[in-house]
């Protein structure tokens, strides 16, 4: 395989996939079961302001747009061409980009490394001319670019409405990018700022990306799906230099031998010592989910969402013992501990409490109930433990038993909240009982950019991974080496 | 505090609590804002066929019924008194219920040993009488039990409209109890045999209630919510008996420091030895969930819906070459092992392939697409592994990315599945992509009674359980010693 070497320079020539001023689409199909014509459209209804150029020696004309037979025969000097052709056309294609002096190709082909021995050749042939030709690469077989901030994209999967967010998303594999996005959009409140997929990594890979990313206001978190790691020692450089500033949040598959055979057949990525990539996130401060795609989002959205905790104090409001018990469990298995309330809050909160019930940490607000209902129970200790020193973050654990808990806005409770201008600390929620109420209820509360969690679990994992961030960050300013 | 002795004719004294013939609720009050009114109100709209006396000393009627001063003064037999009064006034409520020869007393009040040394002396002098009276207890700080079969209810929680099934349900606490029965009715395709909440198990425990269970023709699978265990040996004895027939799952918080705390002030409960009773589970054949609620309903809908598999050898089909990856790796944590597939089976998925595509488990079907179309991808991959030999159970991974993938109707597929009468193997699915059409999916999917999960962990991990199950019951078959 043809190696190419770092040199920031080509960093710079990221922009391209990006921000194209001019993009050629190789392959773009007049048939609407294509993929070719899926691409173009998408493009097209993104509303893309650059110029566009289908290129098909068989047509005319593509969705009113002027086709080319080539893309050495476009007049017009082009910065990114797309490529979605079968891949035994791809190698011609790159020496027509070669003539055209093309910036940076995103080949959505498949058919390449990942299919075995010849299409090992095949890359490493499209490698060749394109290194010849200073031609950058991203790919083959992914979806590419998806850039919310001037509508750019060269996926060829079918797009929702975009939300324009914060969260920037690597991810090496296109469907699934697809998938995870149409997932994000429909069901995350936090919005996208780019969509990258990687594919093969022929050439251009997440380090690279990541220190574009690292420069790019339009994010403020970086969530990665990846399968194998080329250059271990250009990650750990480039994760150091990232999470000075932004978090990221890794999800590695491939971690068993059964994972990497698969992943092998899938995008052709090479096995990495799964030991020396925890080691690697950790030294970097990078946050490596367990889980899967379902803990990727969780941690991502409470990056996108909340501030970080300035230590591990956490307070426990909880409506149900067992809530509060589970949840101290958690805590305890993310390095946060239960804070001590002070005199003070368990004041307030004991004050309205019946003689019988107990004030503790975790706070069970249940006795208050009887005594000044459900929002009141709420508003009265979350006030309390957000004024208190000791304490550096909330978790809310709640029910929605109808009948039993009347429905009330609970957007009030948080704008009560927000009025108050408390010291920015993290608020994490869970909610459990009936789905409809459950669900007006998590609308409500994120809409407000209050995360909410369907297991106590993850809600508190997500906290966790913020605390773990600040902690880096904290040892880090100390001059602790990493 | 006083222990009472294990006695098997005490266990046939259960039956009072789950089909009593005559019901005493004390504590029941015309108040609509009153835990004793819901909890009145709750037996009359389930359609409780028993009957029912209420018992109040300031009122002649409520919701209809008349009512008794004292549990004494009521002319009938009473099999059952369900309790719900102040804390202080408990033993005197147990004095009468003794003079009535009363069988078992519901005890739901709180203020008992969970809110220190005073009322632990109060459950103390409720257990004294009720030893002397043979009176046993189920309580106290508890919602009680609900019996899906007969519509008797203890509990002051509103209840859903229910649906009636083969999943018990055993959680010490009341309200959690009641917020997860509202999301089971609400979220889950399986339904309920019974619901117990044992609050503080001063005397009936869950050993008692699993060995009621266990000849409970209603119950197929049983989940377990505790904080506490009493008596070690004793649960695991019934542990052992139970899973001989009935898979058993438990959830057990207050593993750590600040968990077993929490749970001191919430049911009281003793700390136990969180490896012993890990170590417990496992010589027993019992599956201990380790995550949340979540997780035990995950694997709980698995159990009610599939059967188990015959061995661990799975086949994956999937849209995406990452969710492959990213299964097979769970597969490998799960101690499940990818299926060779046979010739036959990779010969009917790969003819229709496209040449460079090649055919491996995970399967991945997205090269079929363009050939075939989605709808029949599916029943061609999945016909072809259902019949291999060589496939004990199959996990689909499907994702909903609207336009791309047109929506079609999933149940034919399942249909067609069933149709053909294969040899009983679990499905198991996990979807992503467009909320909306996920829901429709996955509601249509589940009513077929195939399982779908939202996350591709907690997918294999719930299949991962049924194996476990499955591979100690084997081991034992075989004489393994426990």
């Amino acid at each position: 395989m043809v190696k190419m070497d770092v040199n920031p320079e080509k960093t710079n020539k990221l922009k391209y996939f990006f921000e194209p001023r001019s993009v050629a689409v190789v392959g773009a199909s007049r048939n609407p079961l294509k993929f070719g014509h899926f691409l173009l459209k998408n493009l097209l209804d993104l509303g893309f302001k650059g110029k566009v150029y289908p290129v098909n020696p068989n047509a005319d004309q593509i969705l009113g747009l002027k086709a080319y037979a080539r893309v050495d025969m476009i007049e017009d000097d082009i910065d990114l061409a797309v490529i979605i052709v079968p891949s035994f056309k791809v190698p011609k294609i790159m020496e027509d980009c070669s003539k055209k002096r093309v910036k940076g190709v995103v080949i959505c082909s498949s058919g390449f490394r990942e299919t075995g021995e010849s299409g090992q050749k095949l890359e490493d042939a499209i490698l060749t001319v394109a290194k010849k030709a200073g031609i950058r690469i991203i790919g083959p077989n992914t979806t590419g670019i998806l850039n919310t901030s001037n509508n750019f994209t060269t996926s060829f999967a079918p797009l929702p409405k975009l939300r324009k967010g914060n969260v920037a998303f690597i991810a090496q594999t296109g469907l699934f990018a697809a998938a995870a996005f149409w997932w994000i959009v429909s069901k995350q409140p936090f919005g996208v700022s780019k969509i990258i997929g990687l594919g093969n990594k022929c050439d251009v890979d997440d380090a690279e990306v990541l220190e574009y990313l690292t420069q790019d206001e339009d994010t403020k978190v970086i969530a990665i799906y990846m399968e194998g790691v080329k250059n271990g020692r250009k990650l750990f450089d480039i994760f150091r230099k990232v999470t000075e500033n932004k978090p990221i949040v890794v999800l590695k598959s491939g971690r068993t031998p059964a994972g990497m055979k698969a992943s092998m057949s899938h995008t052709g990525s090479l096995a990495v010592n799964d030991e020396i990539f925890d080691a690697v996130c950790k030294q970097t401060g990078v946050i490596r989910v367990s889980g899967d795609l379902e803990e990727l989002l969780d941690i991502t959205k409470a990056f996108a969402l909340q501030p970080l905790p300035k230590g591990n104090k956490v307070a426990i409001i909880t409506v149900t013992g067992a809530g509060g018990v589970m949840a101290a469990d958690e805590c305890a298995k993310q390095g946060l501990e239960l804070a001590n309330l002070s005199d003070a809050t368990l004041n307030k909160i004991g004050s309205n409490m019946p003689s019988w019930a107990v004030v503790n940490n975790p706070v069970d607000i249940e006795p208050l109930f009887e005594a000044v209902g459900p929002e009141d129970s709420i508003k009265i200790a979350l006030n309390a433990v957000l004024e208190d020193k000791n304490v550096h973050s909330v978790i809310v654990l709640f029910v929605a038993v109808p009948r039993f808990i009347p429905i009330f806005d609970i957007k009030d409770i948080i704008k009560d909240v927000i009025k108050r201008k408390y010291e920015p600390k993290p608020i994490f929620t869970h909610l459990i009982g009936f789905k409809d109420t459950v669900e007006l209820y998590t609308r409500q509360l994120e809409e407000e950019g209050v995360p909410v969690y369907s297991s106590i679990e993850r809600c508190v994992k997500a906290l966790g991974a913020l605390w773990s961030y600040k902690a880096y960050q904290m040892k880090k300013a100390c001059g602790g080496k990493h």
